[in-house]
């Protein structure tokens, strides 16, 4: 993807301090007024890794200093330590034995860019998707409590991670469960995208400290309000009001001990927090530590994202390397399409869960900002909420990634399919994901959205195609409909001026050939059409076909295509149980196997793909033009074979 | 299911003022004095209805008032009215049009038991699930203020379904957005089980009135307090302070003003109110009503499930007839299976969500209290907690309705099978759950679950299957697993003292044939010992398989029915693009299907089937018997005939 490199920077910045340090346990002999040196040798050595490696930045920078003081306060990993998400997580992972791997973050074979269980028995749980930290943690703090061990389970998380359900309900089971579980609220007032929500308003003003502060400060308050000296007890009565009037704040509510907030830059506020809590806990805690996203690098804290997700860069300018892109990304292609579509319509509304950018509708909530909605973190809200919209008669179209849109199934399975509303998914990242890794990857939505009676499921080929998806969607009103399209960039086709409607449930043929047919859905067209090609030159003439839809099959295609080949190979970027098992289905219903039919369904393997190069693992999983070819040959055999020596 | 009915209640209860009222319009004509007389009239004719159809009892009498009121004050269809969960709704069908079906609720053809868009214009966004309603609702009320409309959108929710975090991420939402959105909290301290979570206390807390108040309780607390008369000043500093504490409860801190919490039987308490909000509603509004479930019943307010869910009974004792069952309820025989494993082996524990009857986790709790967990309406969390629990060496056995587990799908994919920790799924409620309609029936996963790499996805043939699995379960600790059973009583097999464990992957051959071979996943198996029954006597010699595995596959197993059979028949009780996907993504990749294979993959059909008995639905879906068999006939064609004629 990379076009053109910054100039590597080959120095290494000076680290003598960080030399001294392998594992937390020699962080034992550094003295808390060292820390701070410390501090800035690792956020120079985390720039530099990063610079070469590209990789999420401004978070990991926000918690240096943290990092070190739970490393240095706690026995990890004997103490359980989770990174909510982890894309914070560099600065530990390089404090944790893996500094002589950082420089392979997010590469092939290297380290992840998430904490993960089976790289390190540091990373106690893995992330990447937001929010599970605190349930994962308590489920640890539960199991440390029922072995009897007094171990401590730490959970860092994010302000904008809150804002999922998911934390909602771990926080408010851990209240009622009383469990010893310390949750760090790492506020830095931004998750990817600047917060949105209620619970974000709510922490501002408590970081504010205008809301939350000791009986002191609030007895100097009345004392100026009053022009007098309040005398002890109406200070005690105050307090007394104060605790008929609420318990505190929403998390003492919820159970939890608040302490904070509390400067997460400062080892002088956090080391002692940190040793009161493990020294003295009983219950759940929280700390409401305040940091900023980017610290201690300028070029990240004056950009807007704070350098959330970079490519590689140079240290000194911040300048980030950029790929020349062959063609427009499928992302910026539906975010225009849909803009010109909502043009049109007024009843177009888009909406995204805290993925503006990533989605594309920042460009919508440019154009129509009432008529974009960022929900924050909260897939399943995101998609009920979409469903009343639609069933007002409004169009929505609710974009999420298809690994996030995992969070809202249920929603999509009960609010939205079984009623029948148009609700419209435009689903990205459908696929391989490249340096994410697995977690990210986008499989297994086409089986799942499949499954649902009187669903349409399309996947866009080629660029144009998502524009022609994202029209047909549009006017698309009958019920649940949805298209999934990959990261990255298109294949370069040109873009028609406006989509068109595509008939629902009728596939196309790109090429007609006699004897091998590749039906593919999704992008994976484009090698379907170099593999046949390579047939046709081998004299098996060649059929390739775009499916379109999933959902309601193109049955007359598929007919045509079994009747007059003698193999058939369906091609898609996702797991088995999708595209291919809708084929089979129908084909086996109707009798169309039981007089024999080469049909090889091309699905991602049943592992769990590691991070690479998209190339590298479609060549891996065989869903590439080599993959498709060797397919065929060994689906003809002898006959293949014959066939390509008695071409002409 | 009933064996014995109770003596029905021919009589109808006296409901002249009730008589009056077809619609909500009606209601506009009766003087506010007499509402309390409509409402006994409402209750009576809901007990008399629900005495014959059963269903949901207690909930709906705990809103009799409350709906009276909603309607009474607001316009409904135009003002939008949506119920969360939607089983506290009979009393709303009674007064919008229905009153003539109520008999009919649950049964064939007749009214569901919860709202439902299709049904009625006064049912705006239909429900089943939890936890829904805040979210539809910011929709509607959002869709209202794009239009210009100044529509009313009020949601009833429950306090239990407040543990969700959709809830959350909805009112998070709303506060931020400003939405005019009206929310009720019913609040009866109960939603199916008792409440669990810090939420339910911190409501409880607010009920008691000792948490929030007006300024002039405050006073006359302070006044108490102090043992003097508070002056003004002070007041206004205590309430100044307040405002520095906290902006007041956590509803308020979330962007609502709260209302509350006011005597939900008491229409002197309700009307002002509402009308109140109607007028004057400028933001989102959380308006807080203590209720009591089962209300106005007093077998049903006795009761310590308040009547929940009840049979047909008899309305002056309220005793309930109850089905004399042929064999124990899967449900019991996998709690009594946990529980035996459970003695055996400290390192297994049980996770609900706020189902411990439901899935039978009860039993586990009543014998270690300390190692069963019912975390709330939390399926996100409660598979994540399952997992924290599981990297720890715990053995957690997370049992969740097939419907519920939806809920919880990314955090099955993310935290459980990426990270393979061996979390145990008990999958209760898995196909046809009869009465309760689409919205609870457990189609879809197999598919989800077996799409991903790693995971063990087991079927239970019969009861004593069931008692393997649970042990096979206890005993696999290398990753995910997870087995389903339906609804429902078992077949009758004689129970094992204790399960053996199976062997991963291996299938069994039940009868040996050779012609026909039927393979099942799940509990279809006995339909297909009478299909085979059937075949055989046709001269049709047939093999019965149980494949118990969908993941892995037993290829052995189906290599051999393949070559051995002219035909093959696989039956689950699921959706397309499960187990029947599974083989024949195996087959066709293998070529086992380019020779020709009369392959006949039985699956749930492609529609949302609707509530019916479960026997009807097994006929309708050609799931049963007679489905099996016409199947194989069709699949021979003439082949099938002439064996049929031929068989001595």
């Amino acid at each position: 993807m990379m076009k053109k490199r910054p100039k590597p920077v080959t120095t290494r910045p000076d680290t003598p301090l960080l030399d001294k340090v392998h594992f937390p346990s020699d962080l034992k002999g550094i003295d808390d007024k060292d820390l701070p040196q410390l501090a800035r040798e690792l956020r120079d050595e985390m720039i530099s890794a990063v610079s070469v490696t590209g990789g999420h930045l401004g978070a990991g920078l926000g918690v240096v200093e943290l990092t070190i003081a739970i490393h240095k306060v706690f026995n990890t990993p004997d103490d359980r330590l989770i990174f909510d998400v982890g894309h914070q997580c560099y600065p530990h992972k390089i404090l944790t034995g893996r500094r002589d791997r950082i420089r392979t973050l997010r590469q092939e074979g290297g380290l992840s860019g998430f904490t993960r269980r089976a790289e390190s028995e540091y990373d106690p749980f893995g992330a990447a998707h937001s929010s599970t930290s605190i349930s994962a943690g308590l489920g640890m703090a539960v199991a440390a409590d029922l072995d009897g061990k007094d171990r401590k389970v730490i959970a860092v998380i994010g302000d904008g991670a809150l804002s999922a359900g998911m934390a909602y309900e771990a926080l408010n089971n851990a209240g009622a469960l009383d469990a010893r579980l310390i949750v760090i609220l790492n506020d830095n007032d931004m998750s990817i995208a600047p917060p949105t929500g209620a619970m974000s308003a709510y922490l501002a003003r408590l970081a504010s400290g205008r809301t939350y502060m000791g009986m002191r400060d609030l007895g100097k308050k009345l004392t100026a309000y009053l022009g007098k000296t309040v005398d002890r007890a109406i200070t005690r009565a105050v307090e007394h009001a104060r605790g008929y009037v609420t318990g505190g704040t929403m998390f003492e509510e919820m159970g939890f001990y608040h302490i904070g907030p509390i400067d997460g830059h400062s080892f002088e506020h956090l080391l002692p927090v940190l040793r009161n809590v493990r020294d003295n806990q009983r219950g759940p805690v929280l700390i409401h530590v305040v940091t900023q996203k980017g610290k201690g690098y300028p070029p990240a804290e004056a950009a807007a994202d704070k350098y959330h997700g970079v490519n590689k860069f140079d240290v000194i300018t911040g300048a980030q390397a950029k790929a020349k892109p062959n063609a427009p990304a499928y992302t910026a292609v539906f975010a225009d399409a849909l803009v010109e579509e909502a043009r049109l319509d007024e009843k177009i509304v888009g909406i995204t869960a805290a993925m503006p950018s990533g989605t594309g509708l920042d460009k919508l909530a440019d154009v129509f900002p009432k008529r974009c909605f960022d929900v924050g973190i909260a897939e399943q809200h995101a998609v009920t909420f979409a469903a009343g919209l639609a069933a007002e008669g409004y169009k929505p179209f609710c974009a999420l990634y298809s690994t996030f849109l995992q969070r809202g199934y249920d929603q999509v399975v009960h609010d939205v399919a079984i009623q029948g509303l148009p609700v419209r998914f435009p689903i990205d990242r459908a696929g391989f994901v490249g340096a994410d890794g697995p977690t990210h990857a986008g499989s297994f939505d086409t089986g799942f959205l499949a499954a649902l009676p009187g669903f349409v499921v399309m996947a866009a080929a080629d660029e144009a195609e998502l524009k022609h998806m994202v029209r047909t969607a549009a006017a698309y009103d009958e019920g649940p409909i949805s298209f999934r399209y990959p990261r990255g960039e298109g294949v370069g086709v040109e873009l028609p001026a406006r989509g068109d409607i595509l008939e629902i449930g009728k596939g196309r043929v790109i090429k007609q050939g006699s004897k091998v047919a590749l039906l593919s859905f999704g992008t994976r067209l484009a090698d379907c059409l170099l593999a046949a090609e390579e047939l046709d030159a081998a004299g098996l003439s060649t059929t390739v076909a775009d499916a379109r839809f999933a959902k309601p099959l193109d049955t007359a295609l598929i007919h045509d295509l079994v009747k007059n080949h003698e193999v058939l190979v369906t091609i898609e970027e996702g797991a088995a149980g999708g595209f291919a098992a809708q084929v089979l289905q129908h084909l086996a219903t109707n009798g169309l196997l039981d007089h024999g039919l080469k049909i090889r369904p091309l699905v991602l393997p049943d592992l769990w793909m590691e991070q690479a190069k998209p190339e590298a693992m479609y060549e891996k999983a065989g869903l590439d033009r080599a993959g498709i070819v060797r397919t065929v040959f060994e689906a003809l055999g002898q006959g293949g074979l014959k066939a390509r020596v008695l071409a002409p």
